[in-house]
């Protein structure tokens, strides 16, 4: 065995250490491998990292926001990643008891943590994040308390939060049900009020009826925020929240009258399978009543049902605030899935070799950067608009508090639309770097399926996209038809011009007229504009309005596609307007926002046809502008991936490592299967034997 | 308890043999539960099979393509759903050694019934695919015995085929590596004849060189057919195959110089993990000379290389027959997602609630028959052009016996071109059926993660599918480049009449005008025809065409997808116009036809509109018609995917079930996870306790 044999020996050390049985396959395997190449320390991406034109420090700042964010969030993902008790390789091979022994250790040690470390809220909320792992304490932190927090009075909230915020009780948040999820005004479980006792019956009438899905509940929560409708005096008083004891807090036993249990398996290793997500039944079990949260409806002791003054709209500043996160989410997740996808392209070489020589990276061919590069551009433009929706959020909070209501439709629709969008093209995206990655994208050990199996919940929960997006339409015919007395606000504000925006037709005439925020803007503005018109000209022609907006829904679903691509175009520029520091930093991201607007131009090419703003040479050349833009993403693109600062515990990627060392590495990878314990197959003597020696029929199967 | 929970009790009481656990449970968790109207033996979906416009029973011959093909594969489904060998429920919960043994299992079971069955080979297959479980099997038949068959010698047929045919040995197909997969020109693994022994030294110089991916070979096979560069004299003489020995035939254990094992998980639960993917190391092994495969090239005792006079073309029919049953399996797959989807869209209920009644199925919401139609429709349109590709292959076979060679570069391109473009569609199509299901999809259960983990390699294996694209494309290049001189043939013809292609524009004028063939493939043609035309051109204008070619490639691929979508709706339209017996199902069938054809323009309306066939105007009268074809579709949704003939066995989806008896079953299956065998959870008392207690500090993490 020369040099190169023991290097790979050394290399794999401190995983043998882990997996005793590798040990002798490696040894057995090590044999003439040429991995002079391959040692470790070597970047095999330093010559990548050199074609940079920008200031690559500037540009995570940039993309976090702040150096102060910057500086919070890297501490956090060092943490995390230094400490072993967060290894995550082996997650994908747990069964499933395992898998979640495993999780609920690793939420114990987040938790003693940030207990011993006095870590703040935002930053134990980033040490979850980088844990990477779903967790029954992501609806207690994110659910269970925010809901007693908005909808608790504050003797309520005296009482519960404080043994929550130490974790004294565990909480979920239970709505969704069997057979109701989107229509909430459809939930069947009933909060019945007792006066003779001065309490609440929860019950689950029927099967539908059972909670089923929410996350924590199955095994973790010893308490849920249920929302079940509310019945006084024989009378139905709409949904309402109510906190409910499920477990013992001794010995974590469902209490009598409860039935409570996981729901099973979901999609993919490891991934969301690390959540107990739950269902749960109730047999007439009595809370007492100031269990229900009451800070906006009250029962009194009579049975009296009484209103606060706290506005009602206040439930959709909850809103604004949870899809604004899920937005930000996106980002996070998109831009993981681009970065291995961008760093093994320039690993992975694939025809072209001239000579001999070494074969093309798969990143230098066209089709590849006209698939990779968008994503690449999307994952920005969706962190921008996501700082954006932050800023939104806090707008809306202080109107709320000076009892100004007037942009809160805007709002609501504008964060509905866009959770949409952000989230359908992330899936849809993760999918496709996956596809981008060839054959070994497959593999658990790339990272990529688990990504996207624990990904796309998000299109569905929180308001399933397409019914979301139909809420958008909603607001957008409405905004048209009022036009000639509202002025609209916010990011409708463009339909106040919607004459020239009907009658004025593009002036681009060159492909470099196309590198202008102008026409951009006002490309996606006269399509947007001009969409929602036509939808509101349709649904005129109807007699009910109702069924015109069911028989056209499917088009109403693309106008509002067209209006939350322009906001997120829009957002994009408006920041490009602001000063961002560092050298060739503002540069980089103008390409990437061109890259951005012209993809989806092209994609939707249609749209821009249809409605006459465009000429077809005028899409053409905007297309010929995106073929020149490849170009220029192409030295910036491993850099404009580092920028993320994602470790390498994050990220759980072979093909996505740092280092670019990803053949050894998959290599080494194979033999931790747990297959590979054996040279020979467990169950090959019952039922492969006697197949080669021909003795199938006396064999016992 | 009443009598609803005996029913519940009495309906469970075979799963609860197999899962003693589970008795408890339910017997605890019965209580109450409404379930009059969820017993066993009910159709719910029996309404919606009354609204049946035509003769399931033709539909059903229609679909399998003939009389004795419905007959063979009912009853080969039928005999693997009702052997409970075959179920396959708790595949997904299973970890990877028990379900690499599990499937082992089933392999022997299959190989035992074909053999006591006394199965033709044609039975055989449709009984492995029914046993829906990907298996070392798959590559023996489907791989290994293929390509002894083709590429050996009528002596090597004689020694190797006797013993494979019987499984005494078991064989795989070891090409792709860990470095090369499209590029089998640069796979790395050498043969170097030696002279002195008459052998072949197969080897394996670098780490990338090592076999990777190959089906069957990390722990079931003990042969495989070895692509390796073969080296004569020093000098390198191409990629050829070779006959390798890997383990005994005594022990299994692997052959001194082999090293062989497992590459590790692939994603998804269940899934593709039943299958051993291997990778596989020479260290110097010796074979004898007559194994490698000699049908083309030889190499004799003296080292000089012969070729035959077999013509090298003949591995274009093999790659016709492959692709050929991929666009095959794609309507299979795509037609399971459906089946499921659509069922489950009529069961399931959301809003709509008019004083009281029951709330809207789902399947009358516009924007699910928006979603859902079209994949129904592509689920015919795929099986019918995969039954046309069927007779392309054997006219091209018949062809080839007649060393005509003349139409084999167009049947190349043509069943490259609808492998990728069908397999894409495919697998997006299963994943927007899991999300036409709601959160439920989500849910292994539900089937839908399994198919779509286990679908999504088919666009990568047997050629990626944009490099299978650019393929394409290359040859409608030259086409259109060899027009002057050169008729273009089969799916080509159409480039033969490109002046009038190029200049008539459309002439329908109401949204009834697009109910027309001639208008739907002109426009398709023409479309096409314009889309290569015009990459002809662009391309002209670069000095060096390869050039040019990489830089406009993202548009190359664009023109190619036009093409495939024209012969997918030819075809369709051309089985249309042979005799479909039975009543209304070519009416239905035309309408499904419709359905696909303006879907599919109403996506790629830009590609219309930019070349200047269609108005905007004739652009919307087209989507107006879809909107009407999707309520002629509507009564018929159920009973057209009934028409598939699937038992519940191979949909294995409790969504998709065929009496629709979805929530009762879901509510079931739940408590069959693992983590339901104990109401406390495993790791409480480490995990959980310690931080409600507040013992954290002291706490063993």
């Amino acid at each position: 065995m020369g040099l190169s044999g023991i290097s790979l020996l050394t290399t794999t050390y401190s995983l043998i250490l882990q997996h005793q049985s590798l040990l002798l396959c490696l040894r057995a395997k090590g044999f003439g491998l040429d991995l002079k190449k391959d040692m470790e320390g070597v970047d095999y991406l330093s010559d990548e990292r050199k074609k940079a034109q920008f200031d690559v420090e500037a540009m995570k700042i940039a993309w976090a926001g702040s150096l102060e964010a910057f500086q919070l969030s890297d501490r956090m993902a060092k943490l995390v990643a230094n400490d072993p008790a967060f290894e995550k390789f082996t997650r994908p091979m747990l069964g499933r008891k395992e898998l979640i022994k495993n999780t609920l250790r690793k939420a114990a040690h987040g938790w003693k943590l940030i207990v011993d470390l006095r870590l703040t809220e935002e930053e134990a909320k980033w040490l979850r994040l980088y844990i990477d792992e779903p967790a029954y304490t992501d609806l207690h932190w994110g659910m269970f308390i925010p809901a007693i927090e908005g909808q608790g009075t504050e003797e309520q909230k005296k009482k519960w939060l404080p043994l929550a915020k130490k974790m004294q009780i565990i909480g979920c948040y239970a709505q969704t049900e069997l057979g109701h999820g989107s229509n909430v005004q459809g939930l069947e479980t009933t909060a019945t009020f007792d006066p003779q006792t001065d309490e609440f019956i929860m019950h689950s009438p029927t099967l539908t009826s059972s909670k089923w899905w929410p996350g924590g509940l199955g095994k973790a929560s010893t308490h849920a925020v249920v929302y079940a409708r509310l019945i006084v005096g024989g009378e139905f008083h709409g949904v309402h929240g109510f906190i409910v004891q499920l477990r013992s807090l001794d010995d974590h036993s469902p209490l009598p009258g409860v039935t409570v249990g996981d729901i099973g398996m979901k999609f993919g290793n490891g991934a969301y399978n690390t959540m107990d997500n739950g269902v749960l039944r109730f047999d007439h079990v009595r809370i007492p009543r100031d269990q229900m949260l009451m800070r906006v409806s009250q029962v009194t002791r009579e049975g009296k049902i009484m209103q606060s003054d706290v506005p009602r709209q206040l439930i959709y500043g909850t809103m604004v605030y949870v899809r604004q996160t899920i937005v930000a989410d996106a980002s996070k997740a998109l831009s993981r899935a681009v970065c291995i996808a961008t760093r093994y392209s320039a690993i992975r070489r694939q025809f072209g070799s001239r000579n001999g020589g070494p074969e093309t990276q798969v990143i230098d061919y066209k089709t590849q950067q006209s698939r990779l590069f968008p994503l690449l551009a999307s994952a920005y433009a969706f962190r921008f608009v996501g700082e954006w929706l932050k800023w939104l959020y806090t707008d809306v909070k202080e109107r709320l508090a000076a009892n100004d209501f007037s942009t809160l439709p805007e709002a609501h629709a504008c964060t509905a639309g866009l959770k949409s969008l952000t989230t359908s093209f992330t899936a849809d995206g993760i999918e496709e770097c996956r596809k981008l990655c060839g054959g070994h994208g497959y593999l658990v050990s790339s990272g990529l399926p688990e990504l996207f199996a624990v990904y796309i919940p998000a299109c569905t929960y929180e308001g399933d996209n397409v019914v979301l997006l139909l809420q958008v339409a909603r607001f957008l015919v409405k905004t048209v038809s009022e036009l000639g007395y509202k002025k609209p606000v916010g990011t409708t504000a463009y339909m106040g011009r919607v004459a020239s925006l009907m009658q004025n037709n593009c002036a681009v005439q060159t492909a470099e007229g196309w590198l202008n925020p102008g026409a951009v803007v006002e490309a996606f503005e006269s399509r947007a504009a001009r969409m929602a018109v036509r939808c509101g000209q349709q649904l005129a022609k109807y007699e009910n309005p109702e069924e015109g907006f069911a028989e056209l829904s499917a088009d109403l679903v693309e106008a509002s596609i067209a209006h939350c691509q322009l906001i997120v175009v829009s957002k994009f520029i408006e920041k490009l307007q602001q000063d961002i520091p560092g050298k060739g930093v503002k540069q980089t991201l103008e390409v990437l926002c061109y890259v951005y607007a012209l993809f989806l131009l092209h994609k939707h090419q249609g749209d821009f046809l249809a409605t006459g703003y465009l000429t077809p040479k005028q899409a053409s050349l905007a297309n010929d502008q995106l073929r020149t833009l490849y170009s220029k993403v192409r030295p910036n693109a491993i850099t404009l991936v580092d920028s993320f600062n994602y470790t390498d515990h994050y990220l759980g990627s072979i093909l996505g490592r740092y280092d670019g060392n990803v053949y050894p590495k998959l290599y080494e990878a194979a033999w931790k299967d747990p297959l590979n314990d054996s040279d020979v197959v467990d169950g090959f003597y019952e039922y492969v034997q006697p197949i080669l020696k021909q003795k199938l029929r006396t064999a016992k199967l």
